[in-house]
């Protein structure tokens, strides 16, 4: 069974070892986000495409689930020392040897799912894991800033410095539009049995792949059932704050919307959590078929169930 | 006082230690060599330029006269992890972080003696550090290779990888023809009122500044006194396999030799170390003033005191 899943960071990686763990035989393509980019002290990170390769390879930071495990600072503390900004962003010594070595590798020319393809090879994720698009794509945020002036910031700023706070009144991926689909993508999604959207921020992860042209359209195409689960529980976010960026592009965050979001052109089946199942009717009168099931993924075995689920629900939708 | 120094990097640096205790007044400015420089995992590192800096910063490692105090080496470790090469070259974790704001602010575009100068803002190394030249000099090392083949090499590919064993057939500081002397070079040895050679390598410290075109002739034109210290110590380099790259260029590795290389054009003055005194009566016949005191450079006093020897032999012969 050849299986594509749309991830983003934290939740989308969770979710994969699950997946991996309840289809141990499966070919799982995950398509990453990158529009979470950034280019700090000269060297590009690629957070999500990171927190897959080290969550599924073995090398997180499981507490946090970002991040590498036995993490240090020893140039984060010397940047501060020689005054470079920014100190916001946590830069830890093993994280930053990836990035040193995907800065030289797309410094040389080469693409980044190769790049990507060379840093797995060292982390052997059990996935394939293709970048959204080789080219960039980065998230910004606008904010108000003095009387009626608004201003734009990087995603990570507006997310990590700023803690989500100033009210985000739009979310722009900047150069999804003049972007192609990553090496890969779209023979992948052709190629998959099954598409599944993990819970992952629906607006700046998943959304962001999304708006990548092309990649929507061969969801909307493809033969294979495309199902989704929910990031929304009992009408919050489980983790981040994905309800601050649902508000920013007008989504009320309850696990319905988030599938009308998605759109029922897309969406063949939608899982949404027990406490929400007051939700179903709207999403099957919109066309896509909905259950409920517990969506806490408190643990590789629980998230397994609900991979199992998302798997049965595309049995029954079957196109 | 303005005292130009040219120096390399372990012995430059602790004849600048001295120096700076000998004459605290003194307004110190050296040229430093950028030959040495190379560009590993997509980061220009200048060790010649960092060893002074670290050096008068106090923040060199005391025990080997390089790199960092209380360094780590996380990141040697992580790219050992992926199997990026090289690995010969020791880079420690500390000392990476000044590559990464290098390497940034060279990418911005700011030019090599621009980057130096915001380094040296956090070391305050009490002298005006100039790189030799903001363009690109890199010195090769001439080698056999199969047969009748020669193959040339990076210096630190030499030096550091293969411990200098293999015959230099020649040595190139490859760009130098074309290079322009850094910002500020110039107009300091004008300036000066003192020029110093340190017993640096004379042929990849001091030599390579002297070959890029304009350095030499402004050396030889002013009129400061030129003071030199033998790098040979009783026929033998004391640190460092000095001989090895004379022997390369066709210069025999004793005092009075080296004097004569560097040239009675250039140099108005020499000291040799006692074990050396054979020699004065050869360089003294070439037009350059010598004298013989001890130059082992065991501690910051007894630098200080071949310093002081130098300045009183700089007033014999002022011109």
């Amino acid at each position: 069974m050849r299986i594509v899943v749309l991830a983003g960071g934290v939740g989308g990686s969770r979710f994969l070892l699950g997946l991996r763990h309840a289809v141990p035989q499966a070919e799982i393509t995950v398509v990453g986000n990158t529009a979470d980019d950034i280019t700090l002290f000269g060297l590009r990170i690629c957070p999500d495409l990171d927190t897959i390769m080290y969550t599924l390879g073995g090398g997180i930071d499981e507490q946090q689930g970002w991040g590498r495990a036995g993490e240090t600072f020893t140039l984060r503390e010397e940047f501060a020392a020689y005054g470079v900004e920014p100190q916001w962003f946590s830069l830890g010594d093993r994280d930053l040897a990836t990035h040193v070595v995907r800065t030289q590798m797309l410094g040389a020319g080469f693409p980044l799912s190769q790049v990507t393809e060379a840093l797995c090879a060292r982390w052997q994720p059990g996935v394939r894991l293709l970048p959204m698009t080789d080219d960039r794509v980065e998230t910004h945020i606008v904010i108000a800033s003095d009387g009626d002036q608004r201003r734009a910031l990087h995603f990570q700023e507006w997310w990590v410095r700023l803690h989500a706070e100033p009210e985000a009144l739009d979310i722009v991926p900047v150069g999804a539009d003049e972007a192609k689909p990553g090496a890969g993508v779209l023979e992948a999604i052709d190629a998959a049995d099954l598409v599944l959207l993990p819970p992952s921020n629906p607006v700046v992860s998943i959304g962001t792949i999304l708006a990548v042209p092309g990649i929507r359209e061969a969801l909307v195409e493809t033969m294979a059932p495309v199902v989704g689960l929910s990031p929304i529980i009992g009408g919050a976010p489980v983790r981040g704050m994905a309800d601050k960026t649902l508000a920013a592009i007008g989504v009320p965050a309850t696990a319905d919307e988030v599938a009308l979001y998605y759109g029922a052109d897309l969406l063949d089946g939608w899982l949404v959590d027990t406490r929400d199942a007051a939700s179903v009717p709207t999403v099957e009168a919109a066309g896509i078929r909905c259950r409920e099931i517990p969506l806490l993924m408190t643990s590789v075995s629980s998230t397994a169930e609900m991979a199992l689920a998302a798997l049965g629900l595309a049995a029954e939708v079957e196109r």
